[in-house]
């Protein structure tokens, strides 16, 4: 039984420790990442084409990006007075004295006037008038379709990533230009670094319909796990997809944000105010590597006879306390280790054996105190 | 005083390395996390509504996020001819001869025409004239008052974490849409991810007014800390605000940057270019996650035992080396050993124990070794 | 021989983990840090005046932050109908019916409207007409001149980084502001925050002119590595850069994105194209700092100790093992065994001493063992 714990713990060690977790590698867990993104695809929404310069933000291929999937764009807005938004139960008022000039609510869209106002084309409802970008967001927005061509669309992601521990510089990109141009990642182009939104969306388990109507955070994962005992060009990058705002009952879920394009309009400024919802990926990439070092080999071997020893000890405290009432162990270890005296030099065969002769010499001495 | 201290390691053991420590679970300190942030408030700016389409950029809600808090803005710049800044000594001229055609000055705006001219409306003032964005902002600039209402914008930050390892999601969100609408936080409200300017900014150590002049770059901290041996639901995130550019006697304080919009009038390209002084946030999200694992406390529990055995044989040590001399402590322990000998089985009832009668049987032998 | 090894083990424990691997220190690895980036320079391009607004994006001065190098611009698209890009085969025709109405294809710029059309002014040519951006960019684009002026160009780097665990701030802005505007980093002015393109380009072993033509990222890395035990205000950074896309043999080298400004033209939304090819700086931290601690210099002396225990016993086995059949080293030993336990008190003047008797006493016991 004794022996048996031994090997467990050996076997344990050498199996869990050396062989599993590479106890006898130096390991690097924080590389030098670097990443380009570059969306490619065109599509029509309704009238209008939509071309990377329009639905891709921010343009400069960081490793954050954005394709919007649909628009709430409010035309033509200018700088002057215009009716308050009627969702604001605050800005309802029948005269002008419910309505204090120069305040500003938070919810609101501008500061009012003083004036109380018809509603736009509404005569019989009224708002309190305020100065701001006229008309407001709520009331001229018109909400467009879907960009549902952009399931097919296309995002390039370019990651290179270096050790520099181990001075090993890699890149995702292992393929011809020629094959880079028309190839799509899938379980059989692991290879590729194309990227098709709608396949990104369904390995993140989220519907693409969800995403074009409020939008969403998807994280897509670089995982980087190389052995530079073995060749370096085997590190090769695993890719997975989840998504980053939690969907199933979450108070806010979604992906939106508002911009605008300014224009100047027979001197006056104006501008197209747009809310964009769309899916936003974050590239994430992790890296690990390791390779054979003498000290981590050193450190861990002591450990790992450290270990065996304690254990022993433990071992035998086990037996000794709990099955010694009976006698039987303990008068078997003795005699084990009378035995073992007379073949001492020849039984030392491997370290671990060394270790518990050791210990073991100390209840020998004890027997031996008792017989003097 | 033997005994008092290996309790005293052991106590340290048990209550620093176990309980404190939490050396029982295995830990992840890199969680994959995702920031979305959107401001919210509207403010006037002398005769202009600012509205997030205005004061916010970039646009796209990640986790750098900067609100305008001051403008100087050079309105209707076009490709031209005009005279140099005067606030540059190289680009003062009197005659032609002093300025080189073809010529760029690294500090100055443009290209140097060979043409000395009156620096704009001072006659007797004159500068070498360039090819640059004109007229010069240096010249030109607007100085606008500070956004002041800014003091009151809110930032709704999402953060959404993932424990690979624990298969565990998390997020700041946790109450209804409701409350989260109308919420700020303070110390009453820590649930709530709706953050005033006003408060950040106070919470850093910053003043408001010192931002709206030369701007700054603020760190907002989320820190994750869970125990996953509890209940997940309980694991929520600490906020904390700390000034990111350093303040006082720092030579360059501040934040600003520049950028423009494009217009087209009359067929010729202009821009307004606009200097922007404001707060910026960068959002940085840290985590630590632990569950019992049954790998770090065995490795653990034998540092453990290991150390206790160490602690003894130096403890050892230094009383024979030390006190040895008046053979007071070294007569003691040997009478001791003999004693431990006759009760040996009996009182190995823990492991320390067993470790020092290993080691203690050493100097018994010695004494054994006199006696022969 | 047994006692060199003791000494090597030993001298490498004090050199090498305590002296060269400063385990006495409690280790910080992860700062906080935060990075605000400006670049400064203006060049003209052909006609056309370039400043920072004009060549740097994003310009919210993070720590990703690219200049454009050379652009391929597109004047006055409009949405409209014109003839798809020749360079497709797919869109070549004789007749409308090799034109599917409604078709888009993915490589192409638009939806196809039926008809087909002469290229633009290839009379002979004919593609298929497209409802798109017009006209297209493969065929209007002009192709700029490189902003060669651009190596001169500096960027700014504030980096100002905390330790929370040791509650130290530093920053790499050491000078006043008067050295600060006037300085360029180079082996002579380590502490100066403004660094050439043109010098970035040349320490990563990047052409300049590859730049110019194709773009590429680079990555700047800031190494701090302090000792708070020394003065902190020894602490100062490091810098390093590499090409981060890999450039010999890759088969999509080079950096550019797309952008556009918009403008309206006559009532109508018209955009200018811009392809921009340029350099893009990813800033990336390193941080570690260390402080004296009692906590892991007790952990690594234990280590050190059971290190020392245990190779004592390695080395006994070795010795034993493969040494014994002579039977010289064995006698030996056992004699000076002999000899040590007389001298026994007198000669435990150090730890080491004493892990070694003790696992010596093993085999005097085996031979007292055989002389029983």
């Amino acid at each position: 039984m004794y022996r048996s714990v031994q090997c467990l713990v050996m076997t344990y060690f050498l199996w869990y420790v050396f062989i599993s977790q590479k106890a006898y590698q130096e390991i690097e867990t924080r590389p030098e990442s670097s990443v380009y993104t570059e969306m490619r695809g065109v599509g029509l929404l309704t009238d209008t084409v939509m071309d990377v310069v329009e639905y891709v933000r921010p343009s400069e291929g960081g490793d954050v990006i954005s394709a919007i999937l649909r628009r709430e764009v409010t035309h033509d807005q200018i700088q002057g007075v215009c009716a308050e938004d009627i969702s604001l139960p605050s800005a309802w008022c029948t005269s002008d004295s419910d309505c204090v000039a120069g305040e500003v609510d938070f919810d609101g869209n501008g500061q009012r006037t003083g004036l109380c106002v018809p509603y736009y084309n509404h005569p019989t409802n009224k708002t309190c008038q305020i100065k701001s970008w006229c008309p407001i967001e709520k009331y001229a927005a018109i909400r467009e379709p879907p960009l549902v061509a952009a399931e097919n669309f296309t995002v390039f992601i370019k990651n290179s990533i270096h050790f520099p521990k181990f001075k090993v510089l890699r890149t995702n990109i292992l393929k011809r230009k020629r094959y880079l141009n028309r190839c799509t990642y899938n379980e059989k182009n692991l290879d590729c670094p194309n990227f098709r939104l709608g396949y990104i969306a369904e390995q993140a388990g989220v519907k693409f319909s969800e995403l074009c109507e409020i939008g969403g955070i998807i994280g897509v994962f670089i995982n980087w796990k190389c052995d530079f005992d073995l060749n370096p060009s085997d590190c090769k990058p695993n890719y997975s997809f989840r998504p980053m705002n939690i969907y199933k009952n979450s108070p806010d879920p979604g992906y939106d944000y508002r911009f605008a394009k300014f224009y100047s309009k027979d001197g006056n400024d104006s501008r197209t105010l747009i809310r964009a919802y769309g899916i936003r990926l974050d590239i994430i990439v992790h890296g690990e590597a390791g390779k054979f070092s003498i000290i981590p080999t050193i450190i861990n071997m002591v450990a790992a006879i450290s270990s065996v020893g304690i254990c022993s000890i433990i071992c035998d405290w086990v037996l000794l306390t709990f099955i010694d009432k009976n006698e039987v162990y303990s008068q078997k270890m003795f005699d084990e280790i009378s035995e073992e005296k007379v073949e001492g030099t020849i039984q030392m065969t491997s370290t671990e054996q060394l270790t518990i002769t050791t210990f073991g010499s100390t209840h020998s001495d004890l027997s031996e105190g008792v017989a003097l």
